[in-house]
């Protein structure tokens, strides 16, 4: 896992320029199509959460996730004939994303993939084929695969946006970023210390990072074996925010900028005034630096783009924890690589 | 809480027999709209996860949750002329519901509001207003206002559907099948009693009750101050099945037929495999409740309707899991009953 995170910078970096080429394909696939359904599970369903806020915010363009079981366990008949359906899978063989995929097209839809493997069944099937050259990933927790998974998302955002090239500077920092955020590993063994101390542990962002909050909090579960949930702090602060004591640790992840600082800060001081163990906040500005317990710097980037960097120094942490707690972060327990999510027939 | 979860069967009726009318309005907004979005937080948006299944699976309309926030902090500029937009909130005055369903009939909109008040801005605003006589809810968990949503949710989706009156049938039985899971109370002493012996829960349902589980889960958390997370087993098989271990109590809700019994049950056994304290299973066949600890028999509803009556054990083990811990079921710590997201301007 170490040594995967490691190699983001370069497969981000090849990534980006794979798959910019892309863009004409995409924009002529999604040319008469109004609304962008995202078909994924995991790590790679929470890519596709970047990818939805991406191409609303970004593109202008009406985006959501399907429900996979309305096609492999209900064969709904709907009409999808206005729809790009866009399926996530860095195997590209976990059996449910294929089939959904395949049931879309029958139904009207045009298809991109984007997967790690180009020879998978699901590139094979698609329309357009974004694949990601993030190199084999031998650890089962995602890292490379997932950030160069949201690269993808900003090829496919970029694509479908009035300027397709509007986000190319910004994106040409991101290897870099990655880097020194890798290099730097500011913050990261407090954070991992003050997870340590706890069982409870919750994780919030919203927007355009509510994904990099759902991935941190599925990394801690899967690889550190920690009960966490992901929230956006609206659906925090609607109910769930009432569990918050001393037994709890909250992990914030917030971009420099944008309109979701100020709530991630005011929610930061919630959590103080509520008592929680800690805060870690991870990114954020100067207040929002100030309001948690363990400021964590992020990326150098605009928001929109902020989640390809966002996640490294969560997955720092998450890496570090697992080794503290005496746990094999490159094999965590009742895992394996390719998922099913239903028993084999 | 207690009397309004009693409240629950003469409220249905009186939702089914007040919205069956509007059926006829809402196919009718709805005859030139390809895409059904759903707008909602909390207990609401746990209410509109069944609506989008059922829209689905049921009426065969393709269906999503929006995310406010594109709305509320990104004004994000959506085409929406082929949407109907249904916001679900019980006071109707939700700020950032009200604010997202504005901006939503701004952007080309039909607007459908589900609310428990007929004077609320929600309903005022919208083009036809399901108004669920639920009568005041007092505590601050939803449960009747809840019910009441999900069976406007089936007038929504029967309105849709090539027959309209299809469900009425078994729509019909539902009181009666909610006031004799209320009158027995099988198995929720002996359920309230092993959730009340660890703090680790975890709740799991997929597809037409997947919202249920989800509700299930929110109600443990928000009542009973749990951390607990609800999730598909499609997702928990992905990667958080990880987490279980002697210290978790499982809550599986099954509807008693249907394509997800069969997984349900295998998760059943799955999670006893990896020493789970105990399973807990809310509904399902013969073979589900044989392969759980404690058997909570559920409704004798088909599967499309079930979640009316699965959601009512898991209401009655809340509350008693409450006092159980010497908490207050009607006023939960640090919650309020009309819910902002945000801190007022």
């Amino acid at each position: 896992m170490a040594r995967e995170i490691a190699e983001q910078p370069a497969a981000l970096a090849r990534t980006l320029s794979s798959l910019r080429p892309e863009r004409a394909a995409l924009r002529k696939l999604a040319e008469d199509r109004r609304v962008v359904l995202f078909v994924a599970r995991g790590s790679s369903d929470n890519a596709a959460v970047y990818g939805r806020y991406l191409l609303e915010v970004h593109a202008g363009r009406a985006s959501g996730l399907a429900a996979p079981s309305v096609a492999t366990h209900y064969h709904a008949d709907l009409d999808l004939t206005d729809a790009l359906v866009v399926s996530v899978s860095q195997s590209g063989e976990t059996q449910e994303i294929v089939e959904t995929q395949s049931w879309a097209a029958q139904r009207g839809a045009r298809t991109v993939a984007v997967t790690n493997d180009g020879g998978s069944s699901l590139a094979n099937a698609a329309d357009v084929a974004l694949v990601t050259p993030a190199g084999a990933e031998l650890a089962v927790p995602a890292t490379k695969s997932y950030t160069a998974q949201l690269a993808a998302m900003t090829i496919l955002a970029g694509a479908l946006a009035p300027e397709p090239t509007a986000l190319d500077p910004v994106l040409d920092r991101v290897p870099g970023e990655v880097e020194r955020l890798i290099e730097t590993r500011a913050g990261v063994a407090e954070a991992a210390e003050r997870l340590s101390s706890t069982a409870e542990a919750l994780v919030s962002g919203r927007g355009i990072a509510f994904g990099t909050a759902l991935e941190a909090a599925l990394k801690l579960e899967e690889t550190c074996l920690r009960p966490v949930r992901g929230l956006s702090y609206a659906d925090l602060r609607h109910g769930p925010i009432a569990v918050v004591d001393a037994d709890h640790v909250a992990l914030l992840v917030s971009a420099a900028d944008g309109p979701m600082v100020s709530g991630m800060t005011d929610l930061a001081h919630d959590l103080r005034r509520r008592g929680a163990a800690a805060t870690i906040g991870i990114g954020g500005d100067s207040g929002f630096a100030g309001a948690v317990d363990v400021a964590v710097p992020g990326p150098d980037l605009p928001e929109l783009v902020a989640p390809l960097g966002l996640i490294v120094p969560a997955q720092l942490i998450v890496e570090a924890l697992a080794r503290r707690l005496g746990l094999n972060p490159d094999a965590p327990r009742g895992l394996s690589k390719v998922t099913q999510t239903d028993p084999a027939a």
